[in-house]
């Protein structure tokens, strides 16, 4: 059988051995005699799953002993409405950045609560930069600044954490957390769904600094409330366990690859390998600012759309799935999260310049 | 190896068959190259497990066509906010049934969103037996009429779906959906956590009558609105796709054993077995009313609560897991959902002989 290499924007691929290990462990965890699923939530052994998840978080990403982390459900769809509803505390407007889809779904949730802001947009060349520091227009009275920090949909990334003053800064990570080493004292919130860089879907993480925490705005559902998690571990109601059991997998993973600093230098090969490809290219063209370009998530277009039925198909003969750009933005897109092994972005270059040749 | 029985509230044994087809299929779901937690909920394949879910889930509880099946996220703790936020419209009041401690907690949610009229309550007799339809109190005025068919904590069925005429009958049915056939036409909206009858924890199943979608309360968070999910099948966010293909696993082995009449057959041989006992015992008691006693979650006393700890600790050696009641109530209590063998009953009553001659 051809070798697969799966570059979904999520779900997407997990670490080879992360998942033969639940292979294995699927039907008698460590001895309890039974599966991960089984297990209460509240007993012994998925307490011990847990907490070693959220240590080893704690450790990859440095997490400061003032911030909680918290295993949610509801996906960044959800933390949409969280953000407003429990970090509003009384103030009437927020600031978001507008870099892309992504952050446009936040900012439309956010506007039924509050009033937005945009500190900033790359509207004007379709989303293909981030607006830079200097061009942000700050509220001083916003209850919190809010940025997509990688477009998943658009390719763009940010990397430099924009300077706010007072504001605390509230960021969407859902496609880049764990990437490379990130600095979460300059946040107040980060969120993150799992199904991109840490785990299967139905996961959602939430890092946020403890001041933060402790006032809804009237009629926030009680699982809305980040107090309520922060109080009782995560453990208000049943969460989803299997998944936490996972992303401790992926954690556990990423020490022994060395950690998110070892990970940088992996995200930042494989992505140059691609983009160096790209921008050498006549036949294929990224769109994406230079300065911004995603390490994770990699849009292209062909120099013939009417070629990429084509493309797609004969790339999933090749084993390479997952490639169709968004809908929204067309083209190709080849997510490239931790889990893709640099051999997955190899047969990708090696099969687009076989196509870029037979196509000329 | 002892062999293991879970008797755990929830998150709670499985199938084994299915484990081990969960096991089996982890690195390659029938060819596809990927585990179904790298699926793009989007593809075809992902697509095909899901729709498969809902069509068995369909002919298993002969779902009429005017109600929507929803997989979402949250566990009823999320329900107990979106039924009143999406079944109000436009009405001030609800009607809910107070039959225990889950109930309580739909109660004190919806308390925040509504005006509730308390419509029966077993609180007098500390939830041993549920309301009985001639003792409601019923409010021609309500917008639903709330109740929680299984007590998972106090041990308490409710057999007979509660006549209130034109008001929807809203239903949590997390710890006995799929125990046994239920007439969906009688119900508004049913709602169940699936770590109990249904898969893993994190996948919340919704089947909600066309009808009531539509209309929700002011500050409603999207994700809580249920016609922004009946409108996307699911999908409006990446749903918990792994709960769902465990779920439609489930599913298949539940049409395998004939169906839910035939899973009626053998909860109830499952459960007269352990009542039978119980009743026959001068050494264990039920506090349950006979027609009301859960065929799920069977709470029992110790004639002496100062033999629970060494109860617990021989049946642990034995391989009787997680028979401690819950701390609101005590004693003991052992949760045999569809996927408990009749050996695991068989084997708690052996044990409980030998423990209750050792200690009379």
């Amino acid at each position: 059988m051809t070798q697969i290499f799966n570059f979904s924007a999520g779900p997407a691929v997990l670490p080879k051995e992360v998942l033969a290990q639940a292979r294995d462990e699927m039907m008698d965890w460590h001895g309890a005699g039974m599966s991960v699923m089984e297990m209460s939530h509240r007993g012994k052994e998925f307490m011990s799953i847990a907490a070693e998840a959220e240590a080893d978080l704690r450790e990859l990403m440095s997490i400061p002993s003032n911030y909680k982390v918290l295993f949610l459900q509801g996906g960044a769809h959800s933390q949409f409405s969280m953000v407003p509803m429990n970090l509003l505390r009384g103030k009437k407007s927020a600031d978001y950045l507008d870099s892309g889809i992504w952050s446009k779904k936040a900012i439309d949730e956010a506007a039924r609560y509050c009033q937005v802001n945009i500190a900033g947009s790359s509207k004007d060349k379709n989303y293909t930069y981030a607006p830079s520091q200097v061009a942000l227009k700050l509220n001083k009275d916003a209850a919190y600044f809010h940025f997509t920090s990688n477009e998943t949909i658009g390719g763009v990334e940010i990397f430099d954490v924009p300077k706010t003053g007072d504001v605390p800064v509230v960021c969407d990570m859902s496609s880049h957390i764990l990437s490379r080493p990130m600095d979460v004292s300059q946040y107040g919130v980060i969120y993150a769904g799992a199904q991109k860089n840490i785990g299967p879907a139905g996961l959602t993480i939430v890092i946020v600094r403890e001041d933060l925490i402790g006032e809804t705005i009237a009629g926030t559902p009680t699982m809305f409330d980040y107090k309520i998690h922060a109080d009782n571990e995560s453990m208000y109601n049943t969460p989803a366990t299997y998944g936490i059991y996972m992303a401790g997998l992926v954690f556990k993973w990423l020490k022994a690859k060395g950690g998110l600093a070892a990970m940088e230098k992996i995200n930042i090969e494989k992505s140059s390998l691609l983009y160096d490809y790209l921008d050498a290219s006549d036949f294929y063209h990224s769109p994406i600012a230079v300065e911004n370009r995603s390490r994770m998530n990699i849009p292209f277009t062909l120099k013939d759309a009417a070629l990429d039925e084509s493309f797609l198909k004969q790339a999933q003969q090749n084993g390479l799935l997952q490639l169709k750009g968004h809908k929204l933005v067309g083209g190709m897109r080849a997510s490239i999260y931790n889990a893709m092994p640099i051999e997955g972005v190899k047969a990708l270059i090696e099969f687009m310049q076989s196509f870029a040749k037979a196509n000329a």
